[in-house]
């Protein structure tokens, strides 16, 4: 069997996490039983969700228990198999978790699934065809639900959601506005990812001076939003939405380390009639069918090319991922292992 | 023609409201046009949405003229008609504002509802039976939408909306708890009203402790919670809700009055899956015969027993509005003017 390499989580993080939360270890794969695949990683996907896993306290997922392998999605190939539905040299996504290797249960629903890599390269399973394209999805179809004419707006827009994000609204026939940190990211927002414009956050010092530049690039008011991020954004946003506006709530990044993060002006909930919700898209596999092949398709037509941040061997994992929690990114993040 | 008295709001308040914002003058009432309906108010009813209305910030509605006489609901008696569908002595119900009379246009659809006084006293139409009554169960019902055996909340729970709140959703067949000032009022809301607990919030000095008494009240969680207030109880609360749970937001009385008023911890938006819907009743007038109908119903039969505070005059409808403001009321606040 083929030695494995796994990070786990050694300690809790106390206010910031750091790579020494995080420890490398190795040990043989185990002989295959019945029903079982063996996977070897191409790809690992790094979420911000695995943040608020490394907390010991109440959060929509248990927490991520210490010296066990950090939970993560993973695209890769079957290498070995002991199951009938799954054959060598397969091209499977699932939740390996950061390593090389895992050893996969072929009954389980969902555990595996095999994807087709002749339109769609494989990483984007990770990305914009995979949790982070549905999870664009579900907040703009099942909970903004807007229609053609109207504004929506995104938080970390260069990211894998808002990427997909970005492209599923102009399909519907909307006004597409992003937020992102930093000029590369707003050229590529607009120039590559097709946004009607993008507001560089990092320009503006408080949720005021990020308002009027939302006005000015919202002129008819926001309909629709969606957070990745939460705290001065999510702020400067409210203070635009019209009457009946909807905010699907899927990352509040910034309190995910530690910083205090409190929503400046909650009256206008009441006084814009706004909806507010969040949501986490693993709760709603009813979707994922019809999400995927929208995204698919987008991707195959060309009018979604989402970017991908790599970076190569499982070792620079944990600091790939401390990156992301500052949107030291640049499109989806992902660790390439083969 | 009889002489009228209105006030009027002469200017607006800088910070905090004060009697000084109000002008009392009077003046004949207009002889009636052919389709006009002169009424005598008996009740004038205070709502905490006025105090919005003084302002003149963007809001849900316009804000109220200067030299115009305050808006607000009204339960009278015609007093002479001349338009075929009212006639003298009818009890009516409309928006006439704080004064005597109103000449009110008996064609204007939704402006003037004659009401049966058989089994609901007059001002119960402005209080569980109106305005009040049908946010409650809006907010309950299409907001909320509790199932049985769920665990509901309410703030101002002995307020106009929390009374009617609390007799809707035990119909519902779930645990309500009621937050309220002072012992007298959380007496009240669970002997009289028949919640299952009332949380004095006054003996709580912040959200951290008022959360705690939230905990031994609602051993199973909150999965619904109905906002009249915002600030501490609104942070209160979040931090008890279960997964998916609703909140309805119909009030901010803190936010009204000038202070600063924010959200701790918007992260439980996401963390806990919420919906947050601010909401206005006024703009669902669909609902409202079905709603009426079974506030009606409850009165009718005991089952919602409303408490009124009531005071003698016009002249003391300002200092009674403030004191609203202030939640020095006990139940809807009424001026009667006859």
């Amino acid at each position: 069997m083929p030695l494995n390499q796994s990070i786990v989580l050694d300690n809790r993080p106390a206010a910031h996490a750091s790579v020494d939360n995080f420890k490398l270890i190795q040990a043989d794969t185990p002989p295959l039983q019945d029903g079982q695949v063996l996977v070897q990683h191409h790809y690992l996907s790094l979420d911000p969700y695995m943040r608020g896993r490394m907390n010991d306290s109440k959060s929509y997922a248990a927490p991520q228990p210490l010296g066990e392998v950090m939970i993560g999605g993973t695209a890769g190939v079957v290498v070995e198999s002991r199951h009938p539905k799954f054959k060598v040299g397969d091209t499977v996504v699932g939740m390996g978790g950061w390593q090389l290797y895992s050893v996969v249960d072929g009954h389980a629903p969902g555990l595996l699934r095999r994807v087709d890599t002749t339109h769609v390269p494989l990483s984007h399973y990770l990305g914009a065809v995979g949790m982070p394209g549905v999870t664009a999805w579900y907040g703009l179809v099942k909970i903004i639900a807007p229609q053609a004419g109207e504004t929506v707006t995104v938080s970390a827009a260069s990211g894998a959601v808002g990427s997909a994000y970005g492209a599923l609204a102009k399909a519907r026939g909307c006004r597409v506005v992003g937020i992102a940190g930093g000029p590369d990211k707003c050229d590529y927002v607009v120039k590559r990812l097709g946004f009607d414009a993008c507001i560089d956050y990092k320009q503006h010092g408080d949720y005021l001076s990020l308002s009027k530049a939302l006005r000015e690039a919202c002129p008819n008011g926001i309909d629709g939003h969606f957070e990745n991020v939460g705290g001065m954004v999510l702020d400067a946003v409210m203070l635009r939405t019209n009457a009946f506006a909807r905010i699907a709530v899927c990352g509040m990044i910034a309190g995910y380390d530690g910083s205090p993060l409190h929503m400046t002006h909650p009256a206008l909930i009441l006084v814009n009639r706004l909806k507010i919700q969040g949501f986490i898209v693993s709760e709603h596999m009813e979707v994922w069918p019809e999400a995927l092949q929208e995204l698919g398709n987008l991707v195959g037509r060309g009018q979604l090319c989402p970017r991908e941040s790599v970076v190569q061997g499982l070792a620079a994992a944990p600091e790939a991922f401390l990156g992301l929690l500052k949107g030291k990114n640049f499109g989806k993040q992902l660790v390439q292992l083969v």
